[in-house]
């Protein structure tokens, strides 16, 4: 039996629970611990928490688990130290620096870094490339949901004034989305200021964009969400190549899985910064090569 | 401008036709000449027609269009000579042993052989690995068709007594198929001899299979194909996720395609034989890899 992958969890929100759980579900890896900036217990679940990853010794790929803006950060602290990560920063106008400035990092030390790891950007990354191989010309189109989107709410609950937010995606086709932020408001908070300030974030300003508050948007959570991509395009010189991939997923479970999927990625891949779609799909499964291929090729 | 990937032709069937018109469409690729058993002309369409590869001057890639029990042959005079190889092998209980015959003599001659390289095996395998790895527990089924399969129709040609023939999968369900065979024969043929051996191939032996005859294959022809790949499973410790793909496309067309994209990834590969779930799906494509990222991730 090999030994398993140790695995420590940065940041224990939503993400890092669900991360917890993918581990235990995998059989070639480990949790070692869980680093949080503030140690409010001792252990979570039977795990060590920290407050630096040195305290819980060998470490050999960590899970950023944290807000999509403090990936870099977190990054360079463990790369720094040789400690391979994975993150699934969701901004896709900053993934070609952030892939720059990790790949720059990961060498000197002699690690492996791979960002954007979520289901989009993601597995969906992998799918788009992959049709758009297959249908070289042509347009496709990425529809996301009906469901909530981690990525916004929490941009939203960093605005002054948020206390709790919640922003649903709504397809509306070919690719355009609307966005119903939900706000629940501290005291005192004005609405029409936060709803401003919403609508120029970098992650709203392109969107057909509604505010509401509520008194309670814990009341309104639903943790389902999905995609439609399709492509119609040209293969070779054929036309009407039709190609569709859909998913119906609880969110936070499958970008857990993937970080998972990733820290065994991590250890396969040379030294650098890689995106999912530079990395063999085979890499993400466990197991012996020769039995995956017979299984599913 | 970089200089063009030459890439030769081996057999000049459907799929070396379609082959032909994939590299005419691709922007860094150019066909350098086809090599046939049997010279009858010496150019198509106004490449050089050989029967020796080593008549065509520098190579950089063998596309093998040839039956998929040649495929073996084929790759390892290429090899040999230090010519890289794409193929699209589709016998899939035969794709390990094949790429470990290749991964030998392909290292040997610091070549690059990527076998299986069509639509299944081939990019399915790529969607099924996938998705797998999503949701580790559950199950997927692929759904065929209804459709022509080139592999079946030309396992029953080789049939003593058949002229011509087409074998149609239908898709019952839960990865179940119906084989319909519609088969032309040769004067004096038995059909009832014909139907057994087709029935005893190993393309046949697992599948409800109806053999028919008819006075013309050609009038049934249509090269629309389809697929459905469907996998519910557990991401982490969740339940119910949902995925799905589906493609309806013209087959060869596709498969040329794939073989093309396969020239390409043969370059950015070590020494060896890969299946087509070993390769990152970046090296499918042309052009600049951080553009590439900016597009699709």
């Amino acid at each position: 039996m090999e030994q398993k992958t140790k695995v420590a969890v940065i940041g224990y929100g939503n993400i890092g629970r669900y991360a917890l759980e993918a581990l235990e579900a995998a059989p070639d890896m480990e949790c070692v611990g869980i680093v949080r900036r503030n140690v409010t217990e001792p252990t979570i679940k039977g795990y060590k928490v920290v407050n630096d990853i040195r305290q819980l010794g060998q470490v050999d790929v960590a899970i950023l688990a944290t807000p999509t803006r403090k990936v870099e950060e977190y990054a360079k602290q463990c790369l720094a130290l040789g400690i391979n990560t994975v993150d699934s920063f969701d901004i896709h106008t900053k993934i070609v620096d952030l892939r720059r400035s990790l790949d720059a990092e990961a060498k000197a030390h002699g690690a492996v870094s791979i960002i954007s790891a979520g289901w989009d950007p993601g597995s969906d990354s992998i799918v788009r490339t992959l049709m758009e191989s297959l249908a070289p010309r042509g347009i496709s189109y990425t529809n996301f949901g009906p469901g909530r989107s981690m990525g916004h709410s929490v941009a939203v609950r960093a605005i002054p004034g948020v206390r709790d937010a919640l922003s649903m995606t709504i397809p509306v086709g070919t690719g355009i989305h609307r966005r119903m932020v939900y706000v629940e408001l501290e005291e005192g908070a004005d609405f029409k200021t936060v709803e401003a300030a919403i609508k120029a974030d970098a992650y709203f300003v392109n969107d057909e964009t509604h505010v509401m508050q509520v008194p309670c948007v814990d009341d309104l959570n639903d943790v389902g969400h999905g995609v439609n991509l399709v492509r119609k395009g040209v293969s070779g010189k054929t036309h009407n190549q039709l190609f569709e991939f859909n998913m119906k997923i609880k969110n936070p479970a499958l970008t857990a899985q993937v970080l998972v999927n990733m820290c065994r990625a991590a250890l396969r891949q040379q030294p650098g910064a890689y995106t999912m779609i530079e990395i063999p799909v085979i890499d993400m499964l466990p197991g012996d090569k020769e039995d995956i291929i017979r299984h599913l090729v």
